[in-house]
């Protein structure tokens, strides 16, 4: 064997266990018994060790040095090999351990004191796990900016200081829309009604399969806060039930399935490989965004939802414009993943800016609640009046997920891109959405997107599959385009 | 920290891991999505690799050279310690790894050939499996008898010539007793009617919480072949549901919470530590056997099934007596795991002697199937018309256990010991089990066989717990009682 042949069966067995800790985690959060946890804690920072000491092992340093890539997939592989093991270096076996054994038993804590809405009760966990990023931040980012060097486990290239930037580009126009939605003299109904759990899942699982998710590599199942989870062939969703909302049930299904389509969609040969995954956290939200938002909720595939829906539920009949005004619906609310299009990324804001100070050690843990609540009241104008419905709602941080917020947004941006050359490369798209079939549009972003896996950077990816270099112009254009005419301003 | 606790800490991160390796197996057999299974193979070979190098890994030779244990579980420890790393040093790397990686395989393949009634489908795969654990046995021989070396994986310090002597002990008497009962005049009625799923399972869900299983600490789904899964603090049951016979359902469960009280009733000193699990699969399956048939099948047991499941189900009113004999009614089959207390034995003696022969190398592969048949006729009086109802009907070859066979009999042999004994120390019994409570019997063997764990060995444990050395005769006498009462014979 050529020493790149040694050095990717070495790695592929990375990868294999990399998918096993991944099982782990999507056990953990919908099958795992509660008293288990501890015990859970455990071996999470077994197998974080071994992946620790794989990702480290001296003979990748010497691979790195001396291997000469046969083809460009090859030098792709060896630039994420070399990505992975100079990042690893960096983080002393101790801590990487530690942060997995941590973080898997503060996701239960974080869970029981959302459900018993008691801060006090998450604080210490989270001043803990923050703690030990933050020293894994230092050590990652040799004297440069620790939440720069956060960030790049999620996106790479990118930085708190482009992050930022973007961000002052788009609130200013964001607001304003906003303001004026909200003020707006016509506003759509709420939708009514009881929606059994039974029934939503089962339609759930239609709307999967329509959006091209495969369950014969996958399966849907319930959590507390919806997630996608593995790579290869086996790729699993999470959705969850409010039986007066179905349209959390049904947007957070075809979310994850835009995350899952990604991981599923990538070329079979990257299989276990660095490169057998998504580009970027930004990337793969854009798959996610593009099947919720610019397909999901657009005036045609509504059209089609509306009248499933007044097949599977006891609904009155009604106006199929009626219902696209009420999925698209912008109203005041404090819960990020059911905020509307227009809002959702003023929330993104809020939490990048304070897990940035965070970071940066100018916000301390016992001031996040009284700083995310002051900040909520300023942005969104309601006070925040329980924590599951502020600084708990979210599980990332309980996890050690410092920076990957931001990549939302991203997310947006880069589904903001690809829907503005999706419509163009397939211009009848509407007349499938409105049969329910995403099959034109899921084709195409798995020709152009998903197929590369992990072999373009981010930006590159939309790049080339648009034809132009990403900004938030086409997001911010669709915005104002579709709310404006739903709003009548 | 001295060498002993280094050794400990060692130890604790491969049992943790090998819990890992145990979640995702019951993973496999639960939730994994079908096109999933060749990427799983490759996930347990990579996993195995890094269990092999640890439980091969030369500081453990050191250690156990240097070590002085400073009380009597480190002695245990210890034993147990050794007794791994003699056996896993035998067995090359490689072999260990395509072990885990084709039985991985192979037990989808089996499911399928099992399905589909088709033995070619499966038989190049059993080949395959067959020639690696014999050539592993060959390796852990050391020029002693193969078979012998792979009873020690599941019930150390027994043989193949004592496990034959103690069946040709057994035969006679259960042949005597099965012709005597299948002739009988009075023979018991069958259970006929319609139990729908949901309602089996919320039953035993019901069932098993009264038998002692802590759902906190374990969960309870459906499988083909109803197993136990884990140790410490994340036991998990299966069962299994045929709408036509509840019994299958509900036996299965108090079976595998039997298995599961076992794992969760081990003193916590142990947790994650060698002698943090059962002593063998045979003081294993004594507990399984002792729940379900001694205690679940016994007349003051079924009386309060019977009142229950008329309040469950949709059932004619009848006679508490007549459904005790229903329950334990023997009559011709063909499935291990349906078969009645009589004939059981009778079918683990069919396979040990198969798989002692395919082990010798005295049987081939592509005659397995006419060998069973041909025996099953024999022993049984009745020819096997399709493979799920002979040699395709178990996972066990398939995942490569050959060799656990025969500790299911010696579990029910320590479980007739553990009976004997029980009924002496609680003689008040039947009045909980007629109110569907277990916990006396529970209790005590939690106190006298569970909590031990692994600190004794096999026999060790049952003579301790009973008082004498276990052998056949309380068995026997329990079955030629119990069954010669419901039969008149």
């Amino acid at each position: 064997m050529s020493s790149y042949e040694d050095l990717m069966a070495f790695q592929r067995d990375t990868e294999a266990l990399a998918q096993v800790a991944g099982r782990l985690g999507w056990d953990q959060e919908t099958m795992m018994p509660r008293g288990a946890a501890e015990q859970r804690g455990e071996e999470m920072g077994a197998l974080e060790s071994v992946l620790h000491a794989r990702r480290t092992d001296p003979r990748l340093g010497e691979w790195l040095e001396t291997v000469t890539p046969g083809d460009e997939v090859a030098v792709a592989q060896l630039r994420e090999i070399r990505r992975s093991y100079e990042r690893n270096v960096k983080v002393p076996a101790r801590l990487a351990s530690e942060i997995a054994r941590v973080t898997s038993v503060a996701q239960g804590i974080w869970a029981e004191a959302r459900a018993n809405e008691d801060v006090a009760a998450f604080l210490p966990t989270l001043a803990e796990v923050l703690r030990l990023r933050r020293e894994e931040a230092a050590a990652l980012a040799d004297g440069g900016d620790p939440y720069d060097a956060l960030l790049q486990d999620y996106e790479p290239e990118t930085s708190g200081a482009l992050i930022a930037a973007l961000f002052d580009r788009m609130r200013p126009r964001l607001v304003a829309l906003r303001e004026a939605v909200l003020g707006s003299d016509r506003q759509p109904a709420a939708l009514t009604g009881h929606y059994p759990e039974a029934a939503q899942i089962r339609l759930s699982r239609e709307i999967a399969r329509n959006f091209g998710y495969d369950f014969s590599r996958g399966r849907l199942d319930l959590a507390v806060h919806p997630f996608s989870s593995g790579s290869g062939n086996d790729v699993r969703i999470t959705t969850r039930v409010n039986e007066k909302d179905p349209f959390n049930c049904f947007y957070s299904t075809i979310h994850e399935v835009g995350h899952a389509c990604y991981e599923l969609g990538v070329d079979p040969d990257f299989l276990l490989t660095p490169l057998g995954r998504g580009a970027s956290m930004g990337v793969h939200e854009s798959q996610s965004r593009i099947y919720e938002n610019q397909l999901g909720r657009s005036r045609a595939y509504t059209g089609w939802l509306f009248g499933r829906m007044q097949q599977v539920f006891d609904m009155a009949p009604g106006d199929a414009e009626a219902f696209y005004a009420t999925v698209n619906r912008v109203q005041q609310g404090f819960i990020r993943t059911e905020s509307d299009e227009v809002q959702y990324n003023l929330h993104v804001m809020l939490r990048f800016d304070l897990e940035r100070a965070l970071i940066a050690g100018t916000l301390e843990v016992a001031d996040l609640e009284e700083a995310w609540n002051s900040r909520f009241l300023a942005d969104f104008g309601v006070a925040v009046e329980k924590p599951s419905d502020g600084v708990l709602q979210d599980v990332h941080w309980s996890v050690g997920l410092f920076g990957y917020f931001p990549t939302y947004t991203l997310g947006n941006v880069y589904a903001g891109c690809l829907h503005h050359a999706l419509r163009e490369a397939v211009p009848d798209l509407d007349a499938a959405l409105a049969e329910g079939r995403s099959a034109p549009a899921t084709e195409w972003l798995r020709e152009n997107v998903q197929r590369h896996g992990a072999r373009l950077a981010p930006r590159e990816v939309i790049a080339t599959a648009c034809g132009f270099e990403p900004d938030e112009e086409p997001l911010l254009t669709y915005l104002e385009a579709k709310f404006g005419e739903l709003y009548g301003i």
